[in-house]
């Protein structure tokens, strides 16, 4: 089973695709991709929404899983990320690939055992989880990683079915 | 010249058409899309999707002018709005479709000449801007047409690109 993770963004959105089951996984690709800052709106949505549809047809997933936004962010720094996470879901959705949102604690839980552990921890369990000498790069990328760790490991993914 | 206005929303988007130009407008059509509340997010963006593009192949818009979000509004509420919009601009963008942004204080202002007109005296101007007999219902798609009308009566609208 192929997840396509996602750390949803606006300049930066990461994606890690992750092979394997819920004992063993193995790291296929990851990565970002960029928008250039200060851009217009829509042009750098589009990029964000081809690069995906992109990363899915080379990849073809089984499943898609997103990272969910804090309700307690500031809405100013919020909505331009869910801007880019609109079109991130569509572009699953569009290729027909099973879409599944993950809380940051429900990453954090099945990645590290505990809903509260640090950045740094949830990024040591990543590198070890997949076998890694080191932790991928950039941080995007290795969140992105998470999420999709976060899938194959979880028991309840059904119940964060995002559509599909 | 024709104006496809957009008041951006998740649940319901509305949806103007306008033709004219600074001096004169008339109403092409009006409405909403409406997507099913309580279902999984993913669909419901690709429904905003496509509808907008269909839209958009009937009735070839020559720019698309949406309204843009508080930021001073909760974050709850302003993410799935902005899922939803980042939706919107997309569809502009892959149309080809030129995509402006307006402020409710500007489209307030294009439309009663007062930046902090009350809902009731904007509905009215759209009534009357439009020569119709009663205000366009829904609210949604009056708010729409508002933002249509800014964009055609504005004079500053190169500020205002969004992308295309």
């Amino acid at each position: 089973m192929v997840i396509l993770g996602i750390d949803p963004g606006y300049a930066t959105v990461g994606f890690g695709l992750v092979e394997g089951d819920r004992v063993r996984q193995r790291l296929i690709q990851c990565g970002t991709i960029k928008t250039p800052a200060g851009g217009p709106l829509a042009p750098r949505l589009k990029q964000i929404y081809d690069d995906t549809c992109l990363l899915i047809r080379q990849f073809t997933p089984d499943a898609m899983a997103v990272e969910a936004l804090f309700f307690n962010t500031n809405a100013k720094t919020a909505i331009p990320v869910a801007h880019g996470r609109g079109v991130l879901l569509l572009a699953g959705e569009a290729m027909g690939v099973p879409v599944f949102e993950y809380t940051p604690l429900q990453v954090k839980q099945a990645v590290t055992g505990y809903g509260r552990a640090e950045k740094a921890q949830v990024m040591e369990m990543v590198r070890r989880l997949l076998g890694l000498e080191q932790i991928p790069k950039p941080d995007d990328a290795a969140d992105a990683l998470a999420v999709a760790l976060c899938h194959l490991r979880s028991t309840t993914s059904l119940m964060n079915r995002a559509g599909g």
